[in-house]
C-alpha cells in the first residue's frame, strides 16, 4: 500500500535496536484519514471472503478494526489483556508470549461474542514475532469459530511471526512489509503480499 | 440519544452491584453502526466550537473516539496507561484514582502530539467518578492547550464525576445520562445535557 509507506518513510521513526516508531500516525497519535485507507485496503483484500466478525486485542489493534469493519459493515470484538471484574466469567482465552517480559499473558474474549457460526477475519497493528495473532487464534479455534484470515497493516518481514503464521494454514496479509532497517532507513519488500 | 437509550434498554445488562455492562455493544463488543451515529451526536453538539484533536485514554474511549473523529476532521491521540518502552520520555502525565484498586495510576501522552496551540476535546465511554477525565484535563492542561469540551457516551448521574466536572468549569456533555437503577431497569434523566 503505497499511502501507507510513504508514512512511514515519512513520519515513522527509526529508534536504536531497530524499533520502528509509528505512534505518529497509527498507535499513540491516530491518522484517521490514513485509517480510512487501511480500512479500504483491507476490504479489498478480503472482497472475495464471508466475514462476520473482526477480531482484535488491545490496544493497537482496537482503532483499526473499528474503522476497518465500517467497510466490512460487521462488528468488531477486541480480546481484553487485562483481568476486570466486568469482563464475563465465561470466556475463550488465549496465551500470549511477551518477549520483553520473558513470560506468558492471557488474552480473553467474552463467550457472548464469538460462536461457531462466526467468520473471523483478524486485524493487527504489527506482525513480528507473531505472538498476539497466535493467541488470537487460540480464542478463535477455542470458540470453534472459522478463522478466515488474519490482516496486519506493517509485517517486519524479518521476524519470524509470518513464517509461523504462514505455515499454521493462516492466510496473512500485510499492507506493507518491512525487511529490513538499514542506517536508519527502512527497506520494504517490493512483492506484496497479495 | 434515543437510539442510544434503546440500545442500552435492550443490550445493556445490569448487575449484582449496580454494574452496568454495554459490553454487547461499547467496550467488548463494538456496534460500529452505533458509534458512527454517535460520532455524529458528537459532532452535532460540538460543531460550533474549535476543535483541533480528540484526547481519550486507553482501553474504552479509542474506538468511540476514532469513529468519532472522522466527522470532526481531526486527529485522534490516546493516552497510554502503561509503562511502554516504545512510548517518549518526554510525556505530559495525569493521575487517575481506581477506587477498585485504592490507588493512583498514571496516563501519559507524548508531547509530540498535544502542544500549546491545540484546541482538544475529549471524548471517553464512561462518566462515572470522573477520575479518568481529571487525569486527561491534567494532560491537557499540562501541556498548555485549550480544553474545550468533555462528550462522553454514559454518564452515571447518581455518581459524583459530573459535579466535579462541571464544578472544575468543563463543559460535559453526555449522549445519555442515568439516574438510577431500580430493580433491574435503568433511569434515564429526562432533560438532556444539551
Amino acid at each position: 500500500m503505497e499511502l501507507l509507506k510513504k508514512k512511514i518513510i515519512e513520519d515513522g521513526r527509526i529508534l536504536e535496536g531497530n524499533i520502528l516508531k509509528v505512534d505518529n500516525f497509527l498507535n499513540h497519535q491516530l491518522d484517521i484519514g490514513l485509517l480510512n485507507e487501511i480500512g479500504k485496503e483491507f476490504k479489498k483484500i478480503f472482497s472475495h471472503k464471508k466475514i462476520t466478525k473482526i477480531l482484535t486485542a488491545e490496544v493497537s489493534g482496537i482503532a483499526i478494526a473499528a474503522i476497518a469493519a465500517q467497510y466490512f459493515d460487521v462488528p468488531v470484538v477486541f480480546a481484553k489483556k487485562t483481568e476486570s471484574k466486568n469482563l464475563d466469567q465465561e470466556t475463550y482465552e488465549g496465551s500470549v508470549y511477551s518477549y520483553t517480559k520473558g513470560k506468558y499473558y492471557k488474552i480473553r474474549v467474552s463467550k457472548r461474542y464469538i460462536s461457531k457460526e462466526d467468520h473471523i477475519l483478524i486485524i493487527d497493528d504489527f506482525l513480528a514475532n507473531g505472538q498476539a495473532i497466535l493467541g488470537l487464534k487460540e480464542v478463535v479455534d477455542a470458540s470453534g469459530a472459522n478463522l478466515v484470515a488474519a490482516g496486519v497493516v506493517i509485517e517486519k518481514g524479518f521476524q519470524e511471526g509470518g513464517k509461523i503464521l504462514r505455515e499454521a494454514n493462516l492466510e496473512v496479509h500485510a499492507l506493507a512489509t518491512i525487511d529490513a532497517m538499514v542506517n536508519g532507513k527502512v527497506v520494504f519488500r517490493n512483492h506484496e503480499q497479495y
